[in-house]
C-alpha cells in the first residue's frame, strides 16, 4: 500500500531521496556544462526508492531519464525526486517533463527551481498533467551543489573559485621562491579532484613562467580534464614545448589583441581580447615573475570571463599565484576561496594574495565559511561569497559589495 | 561488592574517571604555576565516583587533598585516579602519598610520571606502603593538559604560545593599518580565555606604541590575571599613563641593560636584560613600528624567558606583532601556536609572522595541528611543535630541528 503523500513517512523518504540525489548530481561536476548538475530518485508506489541517475555529461541525458529506465515500471504511481526542475523544452535530450508524464508518476519533488529562462515551466506543465508537484526541499543544499551553474546562469559568466596553498602565516613559498612542498601529499591529490570538478583552470604568465605546470587532472579515475587557460598579455611567455600545451586536455592562451603571437603560431590555441584599466594588478600574474617595467594593463578579465562563457565554460578554477588572484578579487570576481593550510611557518616569502584594491579594513572582502576538512596533516577551508554584478570593462567595483553587514 | 581490579568493569571505571580528572585539572590552567595543573577523582570500592578535586592555586592544597576530602571514609579500599604521580616532598601542603595511604585507598592510578626530580618518587612510596599502583592512563592526553608545565620542567624555560588573529590571506591589518575588527567578538572573547589560561602576556614596543594595549583579562569569571610584559629594549614606549599600566594587573617592562629608564621611574617594574645577536629580527617589535634607525639589537630572548621562570612563570602568551613573533621563530622558541582566522580577504597589509630567519623551504617550521574550532564566523586553529632546546644568548639554533621527517 502506497504511503499517502503528506504522511511523516512520505516525507521522510522524500528527504532521504533528495539527500541521495544531491550526492549523485555532484558526480556530474565539471561535465555537464553548459547544463547544470543534476540528481534524481524515483520511489515507487510504496515510498521505496527504485530508481537513481544523474546528469553525466552535456549531450547525455537528463538525471531523470536515467532514473526512469532504472525504476521501470515501478516508477507508475510513485515520486521522482529531483535536485533540479524539471526541463521543458526539447534540447538534445526531449524534455523531462514528457518523461515523467509518461511513466506515471504521481508526484515529483524537486530543490531549486529553474531559474533559466529556456528551461522554465517544468512545474506547472507537470501539475497541469495532474501530477502533484512540490518545489523547495533541501533547496539550500542543492543550490550549493550546483553553485558554479547558479551563478553562471545568474552573471552570465562562469563561477570563479581561488584556490591557493600556503602556510599558515599566509606565504606560498619560501623567500628564495622555493615551495615543494608546502602542502601534503593528501592536500595535492584534493587539488586533482577540484580541477576535475572544474570547466576551466586558469594561471597567469607568473606562474606559467616560474612553475611551467601541466594542469591537467591526474589520479582521478573518469575525470573529464578542464580547459587549461593560460592569461600571457603580451604572449611572451607560452612557448612550443611548453608543459600545458601537450594533449592532456585542451588549452587557450589568452593574449592582448595588439600582442605579438608568432612564436606561438600553430602551437596554440589564441585567444584575444581587449586590456582592462590601466591602472591596479596586471592580471596575468607578471608583475609576480619579478621582471621589472612591464607596465601595460592586463587583460580585461570580465572579456575573458565572457569569452569562456560563451565556449560553455561554467566554472572557473584560478590556480595562478597572487597577483592573478588580486586582481580577480579587485575585479570583484571571486565567488570562492579552497584554502590548503599547511601547519608551517615561513615568515618571508611571496603572501597567498596580492594586491586586490583594498587599502583599509572597511573595504576588506568578507566572506562566509561553508566548510572546513583535515587532508593528512593539512587543514582545507572552503569560504563563499555573495557574488556582485560582472565587472564591467575597465571599471573596478567596489569590494565593498560583498562585505557582510 | 567491589569490582576486583582489573576486571573490565574497574578499568572503565578508571578510564571515564581520568578523562573526567583531565577535565578538572584545566580548571587550574594559569592558577597554579610554578606548579603544575592536576586533577583527581576519587573511586569508591566498588567502582564509583565519590570526590573530585583539582588545584586551584599554587600554595593551596593539592587535587588529591580536596578529591579525598570529598570522599570521605568512602575513599577507603577505593582508587584514586590522578593526571600526575602523586608528590611525595613536603612541600607547602604536604605529600599527597602521605595523605592517600592515610585514607586508606586500595590503588592509585596516574596519567604522566612527574618528571621533577624534587616530587618523584610517589609511585614507589605508594607501593610500598602496600597500595596498587599503575601510571600510563591517557598519559598523552594528560601531557597534553599539562604541557606547558612538562616544557618547563624540561627546558627550564616557560612554554611559549603565539596567538595570532589574521585574514585567510594571513593579514593582520589593512595596508593602512586599520585592524578593528578582523576576527569577530567570539574569537576575542576566546583571546581573554587563552589569556587567563596563561601566567603572562608578552608583546613587543612595536604593539605597544601602535595599539597601547590593556592585556588583561576581562569577561572570564574567576579568572587570574597574568602578568604583562612589554619588550620595550630602548625604554622608549611604555610611558606613565599607558593602559597595560593600570592596576588591572602586574605589569613588567623589560628593557636594555643600558636603557635610560628615567622617563619609567617609579610607574613600572623594570626588568633588564643583555642583548640579544646583532644580527636577526629585533626582538620587542620595533621593527613593525615603521620607526627606521634603530639596528642596535634586540634583547635576549632567552635571557627574557629566564627571567620569567625565575618568578615562577610556567607559561607565556605571545600577543605582539609579527617581528615579535619572527624573533621568537627564529630563536626556536615557539611551542604552540593558536591562530584565529576569519574569512576575511585583504590582499595587502603586515604578515601575521614576520622575518623569522627561515629563507628556503627545507627550512620551514613544521607543526602539527592539535586541533580547529569554528569560533563565529572565524576558525581557530592551534598547532604545536617538537621543541627545540632553549636557545643560548646570542645564538639562533637552526630551525631545522623542527622540521618533520
Amino acid at each position: 500500500m502506497a504511503p499517502h503523500h503528506g504522511t511523516p513517512e512520505a516525507a521522510r523518504a522524500e528527504r532521504a531521496a533528495m539527500q541521495r540525489a544531491i550526492e549523485l548530481a555532484a558526480r556530474g561536476l565539471g561535465a555537464t556544462s553548459p547544463n547544470p548538475v543534476v540528481g534524481c530518485v524515483v520511489l515507487d508506489a510504496a515510498g521505496r526508492p527504485v530508481g537513481e541517475g544523474w546528469h553525466q555529461r552535456a549531450g547525455g541525458p537528463h538525471a531523470e531519464i536515467h532514473a526512469l529506465a532504472e525504476a521501470g515500471d515501478d516508477a507508475r504511481g510513485g515520486t521522482a525526486v529531483v535536485t533540479l526542475e524539471p526541463c521543458d523544452h526539447s534540447g538534445r535530450t526531449g524534455p523531462c517533463t514528457r518523461a515523467l508524464i509518461d511513466a506515471g508518476v504521481a508526484r515529483v519533488v524537486y530543490a531549486v527551481a529553474d531559474p533559466n529562462p529556456g528551461a522554465a515551466g517544468g512545474a506547472r506543465t507537470l501539475a497541469a498533467a495532474g501530477i502533484s508537484v512540490e518545489g523547495g526541499l533541501h533547496a539550500d543544499e542543492a543550490a550549493a551543489g550546483n553553485a558554479a551553474w547558479l551563478t553562471a546562469v545568474l552573471h552570465h559568466r562562469p563561477h570563479v573559485t581561488w584556490k591557493y596553498a600556503a602556510t599558515l602565516d599566509g606565504r606560498t613559498a619560501a623567500a628564495d621562491g622555493s615551495s615543494r612542498w608546502i602542502t601534503s601529499r593528501e592536500a595535492r591529490a584534493d587539488v586533482h579532484r577540484l580541477r576535475a570538478a572544474s570547466d576551466a583552470v586558469l594561471v597567469g604568465s607568473g606562474t606559467a613562467r616560474a612553475d611551467d605546470p601541466h594542469l591537467a587532472v591526474r589520479g582521478v579515475p573518469g575525470a573529464v580534464q578542464p580547459l587549461r587557460v593560460v592569461l600571457d598579455t603580451e604572449a611572451a611567455v607560452v612557448r612550443p614545448g611548453a608543459r600545458v600545451l601537450d594533449d592532456a586536455a585542451p588549452t587557450l592562451v589568452a593574449v592582448a589583441k595588439d600582442a605579438d603571437t608568432t612564436a606561438l603560431d600553430g602551437a596554440a590555441e589564441i585567444l584575444r581580447l581587449p586590456r582592462g584599466a590601466r591602472e591596479g594588478p596586471h592580471a596575468d600574474g607578471a608583475d609576480g615573475s619579478g621582471r621589472p617595467g612591464d607596465r601595460r594593463p592586463g587583460l580585461d578579465l570580465g572579456a575573458l570571463l565572457a569569452a569562456l562563457y560563451a565556449r560553455g565554460v561554467r566554472s572557473v578554477l584560478l590556480e595562478g599565484g597572487g597577483t592573478l588572484a588580486g586582481a580577480f578579487v579587485a575585479a570583484g570576481l571571486v565567488d570562492r576561496v579552497v584554502g590548503y593550510l599547511a601547519p608551517v611557518l615561513l615568515g618571508a616569502g611571496p603572501s597567498a594574495l596580492g594586491e586586490a584594491g583594498i587599502s583599509t579594513i572597511a573595504q576588506a572582502l568578507r566572506l562566509t565559511v561553508s566548510g572546513t576538512e583535515r587532508l593528512g596533516p593539512d587543514l582545507r577551508i572552503t569560504a563563499v561569497g555573495h557574488p556582485a554584478p560582472p565587472a564591467r570593462a575597465g571599471h573596478r567595483p567596489s569590494t565593498t559589495a560583498n562585505e557582510e553587514s
